[in-house]
Order: structure tokens, then C-alpha cells, then sequence
């Protein structure tokens, strides 16, 4: 089975490659613009995206969409989180966060799937717990990645491989509810021919 | 003649209505969800609002962005910044500033106008140059108001009337912008008779 990925960011195509493999499934990265929608809420982002670029290419495709959501910091940066690490930046997020002692956060990803079968968009949720840590760590990853330490783990997710990262990650659990969802419904929605 | 207006902004509906009826616009705010896309780039994100906001009321209306650009911050909070006001808000913003010599920012406002007997949106920008106060000062206005001294002043724009606002604002300059564009281009568009 072939999806497409509408997705600029080469480390995020890497990482769900990997997840999309172990799926069985042939992921095929498209390059057309991305419409994001100014949201809280990742799910209406991802499905306003998926919506839109279905409407554009008409295939079967995914977009993925992800957050950094920080307790102490009123779920800052959220769903807005590849802007501002493109313009504060990691720095910026440990700035905002000198003195404060809750590093409470977590991570959230949103997988909408769009396909000329599927009545609508279907959308799949992963999330991990963890705390911001002091200083950024490790080279892995992309964005937050340097400072966010999972529940249950003393090293960053920039400090892990990227089969270890996917095996604890927001993405990697919502690709793989995205991947039981297929293998349960392929023949209702003929996904085996999707090219 | 009359201009709908989407916004769900009491202070901003307060701003503008005060300077459409300089203009001789008689501004109703309308209720309707306003679409507003993830972009540094704040023309895109009132083009689009515009364009589907008219797609959904076909009537004569207006959308109004605006943004906090601080240039030490890599120009954020930028387009998001209401996002960036709702979460991390004034003292974020200071936070971020604390130690930094450089204070230089601007405001900028676009104001995007579509109608039924126009071809396209057309926009109008405004912007004003100032700086990041040390501390919040001022009650009025909104958003970041209590930090951004214009240039030429010593108080912030929550510091100032409505009015002396309105005639020194990016907003006041959008607006200006729109209502001159109005009155030299009405008979072509035939705008008295937008209701």
C-alpha cells in the first residue's frame, strides 16, 4: 500500500518512514505547500490540512502535526511549536523557563489521513509525558527534542536513536494506531489499492 | 455605506468602528469563525481569513490582523502573536527580554477587504516603530499594548486614549489606508451600495 506524506521536514519523514516500514506500508513524501490553521487544537490543524491538500492532489496521503504542550507555561508552545522553535527557539523556551520549578510538558501528534476511499478524514493521537530539562542534550531529533526528557528515562529525545525515539514517542504511538487501523479496516476502504 | 467586520475582539471592534466612523463607514461586526492560517507572513494569514470569511457571507467585509514583531526575538511573536499572548502573555514576552540591550520592534496591521462586486481581496498595511518597555504600564488598549512605546513617545499604547491610539497605530494607518482607497475607487466598485 502507497500513502503520501505532506511534509518539508526531512527528519519527520525519516522518522515516520521508518514506522510507515514496519507497517508495511510505502510512504512517499509529497511536496505541496502545507495549509496550517492558527489552533490550540492540533487535531482541527492536522484535519484542516489533510482536508486541503486531499482537495489539491486527490490520493491517498497523511500530514502529521505535532506539539510541545509546557504546564507551567500555559501549554506554550503548543500547537504553534515548529514557529517558535523557528523563531525563539529552544533557548528562548529554557529562557522562559529559569526559575520556575513545575517542567511538567508534554508531547502530542496528530496523524490525519485522507484517502478518495475514506468517507472524510480519520485522525490518530499519540502523547508522551515527560519534564523540560535544564539544558538541551543530544544531536538526534528535531525541534524540542533537545530538551524534552519522556516519563520513565533520564536521556532527551535528541539523545536517543531514532528506533528508540520512535519506540517511546507521540509519533510513533500515533503512527501505529494508524497502522492497526489500516491493517482492521483495509478491505472496507480497498486500501491494498491505493496508489 | 456598510462594512462587516469579523472579529470576536470587543477593544479591537472599538478601534476600528472609531476610525470607520471618521471615514463614513458604518461598521457591523459580524460572528462567524474566523480561519486564520499558521504564517510569519501576516498578508497571507488576512488574505485567506478574507477570502473564506466572503466565501461563507458574500457580503462587503473586512479582517484585520495584526502582530508584534520584536527584532531581538527573530521578529516574534509576530503573526501569532495572540496565540502568544493567550499563553505565555506580557510577562512571557518581558521574560524573554530580560538582559537584552536590544528593545527594537514594530507593530504591524493588515487590513484585508473583500466584496461581491470586487475582483479578489485587496489589502492594506500599517505599521509603527517602537520599542519593548521595561514593565507593562497602561490599562487600555489590548494584547501587548502595556509594552510597546511608539517612536517619539514616552508611553505605551495602554497608556493612551483611544484616540491619540488610533492616530498613531498601525491600525489607524491600515485603516486610513482602506478608507482612501475607498473613497478614490467607490464609483468602480460601486460601494454605496454595499449593505
Amino acid at each position: 500500500m502507497r500513502l503520501y506524506l505532506v511534509s518539508r521536514n526531512p527528519k519527520k519523514v525519516e522518522e515516520l518512514a521508518h514506522l510507515a516500514k514496519a507497517c508495511g506500508i510505502e510512504l512517499v513524501p509529497i511536496d505541496i505547500p502545507k495549509v496550517e490553521i492558527q489552533s490550540e487544537i492540533l487535531v482541527e490543524v492536522a484535519l484542516y490540512s489533510a482536508t486541503v491538500a486531499h482537495l489539491s492532489v486527490k490520493r491517498p496521503l497523511i500530514v502529521e502535526d505535532s506539539g510541545l504542550f509546557v504546564k507551567s507555561l500555559n501549554m506554550f508552545p503548543g500547537a504553534l511549536s515548529s514557529y517558535v522553535y523557528k523563531t525563539i527557539g529552544v533557548r528562548g523556551v529554557l529562557k522562559l523557563m529559569e526559575g520556575v520549578e513545575d517542567r511538567e510538558a508534554f508531547f502530542e501528534s496528530v496523524i490525519a489521513l485522507a484517502a478518495p476511499t475514506l468517507d472524510g478524514v480519520k485522525t490518530f493521537r499519540g502523547s508522551v509525558r515527560g519534564r523540560i530539562a535544564e539544558e538541551p542534550r543530544g544531536t538526534g531529533g528535531f525541534g524540542f527534542d533537545p530538551i524534552f526528557v519522556p516519563e520513565g528515562y533520564t536521556t532527551t529525545f535528541a539523545e536517543m536513536g531514532i528506533e528508540e525515539k520512535n519506540a517511546v514517542s507521540h509519533r510513533g504511538m500515533a503512527f501505529r494506531a494508524l497502522c492497526r487501523w489500516l491493517l482492521e479496516n483495509c478491505e472496507r476502504i480497498a486500501c491494498e489499492g491505493w496508489t
